[in-house]
């Protein structure tokens, strides 16, 4: 176990996409709890595509991220010390710690992870931010039913599959698209999605979904956008719903992008495009995380990590993401649970 | 009254922006009413924007006219015979006739007019198809409340004149763009918009919205699309709702027209764009002409109507809807009741 505390500070803004100067790894000292602190040690980090926003000095629904200060994260860790936090040492716990083998937190702002219901790394993943953005989503906003076609783009990642799954327990036929025949074999062969679509090999994603949707698409749910969200809105039936997520896609943009205007469409489908916020159904979360982990028991749900060993490789961890890398959640892993 | 039926057939489909030569005038034989149906003779028939959508052979919520036959229109007018129509000559009807002197219909298509109530023509405008529009895309779609700001496009014409209104009765601040310094005049004064803004003086459409809404937006009423839309929706709050009812800017493109991208800003601001149909409210049409109509008679919404004189100018009326020239609901006068 390191003596140091190595840290992941922003580097510098970048301009587009990031890469490795983005980052700056300094070690200090490991620090001490206040009062109503507790001091976690890293088992995993989360490394997540809205990310990229906070590092840009831009108005939006997060604070950004300071230069100069250390990248914050999705953590599940275990109590190393608690400092009247409601902890004792050897808790698992969940929370928005930092890059870093260590850090202190309110324990008010800490979750516990029981693990025994599950590996406790699906606190970040399945049963956690991304299971809950897929779990609301798809039920509150872009509402698969029976007989509906439900779309998911960036379906193997970790919010996709598990949108995809939760539409398919609805009823409604899934087509996902992702970025390789392994992604689409996962898809198909794993998740039991109806169809997958691999848009690296094609650019022609209507004559696509003509095919996997050949019912025109009721429900969609954009992790993505660009091209392929302006070929599954030319495909959207009366009445359909678009959950807007993310926009990978876009992410790295430097100039404002462009497309094809699409309000057009909306108004001949009486279609309804609504963007939404994990953080806004923060109230029924606890109900989420109760039915992700029944369907999960149940075999319902399946689910997948990608695994990049050691803190030090987190910022490639999070540049793959860009490139699609990851199947499932993307983690870091930092350290083992002491036995 | 002329013994023939001066009819406007579509001559041949518009490329781009529509011109006379898009339309035909032919001489017929007033036609006879076959058994359930009336006779009726115009007295006012209803231009609209979304008429040039249907000059298009081209899949949308309204069947594509056909090449040759007449075109379609709302239509005030009086029956002159009837043919167990359930109505009497003289009663005033209004119903989904033809640009013609005269048209036939099954009087269970025709919707019985009450002169006493109101002027006859406010069937086609305030107390028809654009009021209700108007009616259910504010109340349902846009949804302004109290502490809001309303931001309405083609705010003079026959659907945001009046949805301004109901948004300020709804107690929202309400900002409308129109084409002129009258229409701007005519918004402020005549109807009691809070800001009034000529998109025809500036290019900076951000700033002027700035100026007009410096609390942002929170719902918008968009009949126009474009650049305009752009700017408003770089100014929406959130949890902002904007309802989508036309998109006049773009009806005449002939090339699928682009613009900024803007489902990132819908994550951001968890804002929901809904475009809607009239039709679909139908089962309701009763509450909203009847509210209409109590607010007009009390005084709390005003109108105006541009009215074109004669069956022959129907086209250049038309016509002027795209070049905005109409202040409040564009009518064509074809006849006067008799006596």
């Amino acid at each position: 176990m390191s003596e140091t505390n190595r840290t992941f500070l922003l580097a510098n803004r970048p301009e587009g996409r990031p890469d490795r100067d983005t980052f700056e790894l300094v070690e200090r000292e490991v620090p001490d709890p206040g009062p109503g602190e507790a001091l976690v040690r890293t088992l995993y980090l989360s490394v997540d595509p809205y990310m990229r926003g906070r590092m840009d000095d831009a108005e939006s629904y997060a604070e950004p991220w300071a230069v100069g200060e250390p990248l914050r994260a999705g953590v599940v860790g275990e109590v190393v010390e608690s400092n009247g936090a409601g902890f004792e040492p050897g808790d698992v716990v969940a929370g928005d710690l930092e890059w870093a083998d260590y850090a202190t937190a309110p324990g008010t702002d800490l979750q516990p992870v029981d693990p025994d219901l599950a590996p406790v790394s699906t606190a970040l993943g399945v049963l956690g931010m991304p299971g809950r953005t897929a779990y609301f989503g798809t039920r509150e906003v872009a509402q698969p039913g029976p007989g509906d076609t439900f779309v998911v783009t960036g379906a193997a990642g970790a919010v996709g599959s598990v949108a995809g799954q939760i539409a398919g327990l609805s009823g409604a036929r899934v087509v996902g698209f992702a970025g390789s025949d392994e992604k689409v074999a996962f898809l198909e062969d794993e998740l039991g999605f109806d169809a997958g679509i691999n848009y690296k090999d094609t650019d022609d994603y209507r004559g696509a979904l003509d095919e996997a949707a050949p019912e025109g698409v009721d429900a969609y749910f954009d992790n993505v956008g660009g091209p392929i969200t302006d070929a599954v809105f030319s495909k959207l039936n009366v009445d359909a719903r678009v959950a807007v997520c993310g926009q990978i896609s876009l992410y790295n943009a430097t100039e404002m992008p462009t497309g094809p205007r699409k309000l057009p469409t909306l108004v001949q489908k009486r279609a309804r495009v609504e963007g939404f916020l994990i953080g806004d159904f923060a109230t029924r979360f606890e109900q989420a995380t109760r039915r992700l982990g029944r369907w999960i028991s149940e075999g319902k749900i399946q689910y997948r990590e990608t695994v990049t060993e050691g803190l030090e490789n987190a910022p490639d961890a999070f540049l793959g993401l860009f490139e699609g890398e990851n199947i499932g959640k993307q983690l870091v892993k930092v350290g083992e649970r002491d036995a």
